[in-house]
């Protein structure tokens, strides 16, 4: 079928231009961190913490994907090093980032100066999931009104996360959400996948997503 | 590009399938409802409720569209007259449900029993907005929990909506969300599409959502 052969192809030029961002970043020892979640779990809001908490100890860039608007690169272009924001709206794959939109945004980037790159994907649980950006690790947000069965019906991207965080901890008394089943289904699917509870709204839990991201940098430093 | 042009013929062929679906349906006098939303914002739950409240004036049929999973149409199945669950995981097409799988899926439901089709695509805000199946109806839930901006950043979806719905309006109290605000969005891009917020935990609102839909196939019928 056509349709599944031009995807096919699709995937396997992305799989290139994802190894030559990968090897980009790491010739400037660049962290790239692709943080993914549905609409409105809080990759924003996660973003803008992450920037308030660890300003002093690494320099950070983000590239914000949205489908339309630039409202996520306003919240961040005055805490950040640098931002670039990338629309998908009229590109032909408008439901997820791809490498090769990342490889331009790079061109945009000041590499030599920046030690972290926060990449926002589309909101979206199932594409993102099938592209390779050329990120070193992929954190996929879940928040608790969205429900603990997430994991079971949009399987491939939490089996391709590397960190799972469970957002908005602040509204398990007003929601059904059984942290301990949603564990367990993620450890089903892919049992090497840490696990960190948060909530960007009390901040209660944002330190150990910070020291997640300061163990992660240092491991890719240690690799070059 | 060739993508887009693949893009194009699917898109061109998908729309030859749903005006077909949409002369079957019609045949049958049933009234077909695509209900679309972000992962977890509430679409089972609404149809469950759905259910429980017209059974006594509609005989309902429910397409349950899921990447993965068969949970939703189990929680649904003892109560619509009949349940079609589709995987999408395999197909070429995994973020939203087309309108080829309503054809096959409408071949197992027994449409001389059914009034009204209940169709619940896969939880997402961007593939679901470009494919139409058929359906008289485009329904969009947006939940508070994901933030007031969605509108401006998923357009198409709401743009292409004949009704949106404000769902967890039980959560006002515990999250950002300006309804005011998020209205004017909806109206700004779609200023004919209906609004009606509700609380698919508390039910409030259930009972407009309900006459809306009873509007509808009264307007359904009375176009045969």
């Amino acid at each position: 079928m056509k349709k599944i052969e031009v995807m096919q192809n699709v995937l396997e030029a992305n799989e290139v231009i994802a190894r030559k961002n990968c090897e980009l970043l790491e010739r400037h020892h660049i962290l790239a961190i692709n943080i993914m979640s549905a609409p409105g779990a809080g990759k924003t809001s996660l973003i803008l913490h992450t920037l308030a908490r660890l300003e002093d100890k690494l320099n950070i860039a983000v590239i914000e994907g949205d489908v339309a608007s630039t409202l996520d690169a306003q919240k961040v272009k005055n805490k950040a090093k640098a931002v670039v924001q990338i629309n998908t709206k009229n590109m032909p794959e408008s439901c997820s980032l791809m490498a090769g939109m990342i490889a331009k945004a790079l061109e945009e980037l000041p590499l030599e100066s920046i030690n972290l790159l926060l990449i926002e994907n589309i909101g979206n649980l199932v594409c993102p999931a099938e592209f390779m950006l050329g990120e070193h690790k992929r954190v996929v947000i879940s928040s608790l009104p969205e429900g603990d069965d997430k994991p079971v019906k949009y399987p491939l991207i939490f089996a391709t996360a590397d960190l799972v965080l469970i957002n908005k901890m602040d509204l398990l008394p007003y929601v059904d959400f059984d942290v301990a089943a949603f564990c367990r289904s993620v450890t089903d699917l892919n049992p090497k996948a840490e696990i960190i509870s948060l909530s960007c709204k009390t901040g209660k839990g944002l330190e150990n997503w910070c020291s997640w991201i300061l163990a992660q940098t240092r491991t890719v430093s240690a690799k070059q």
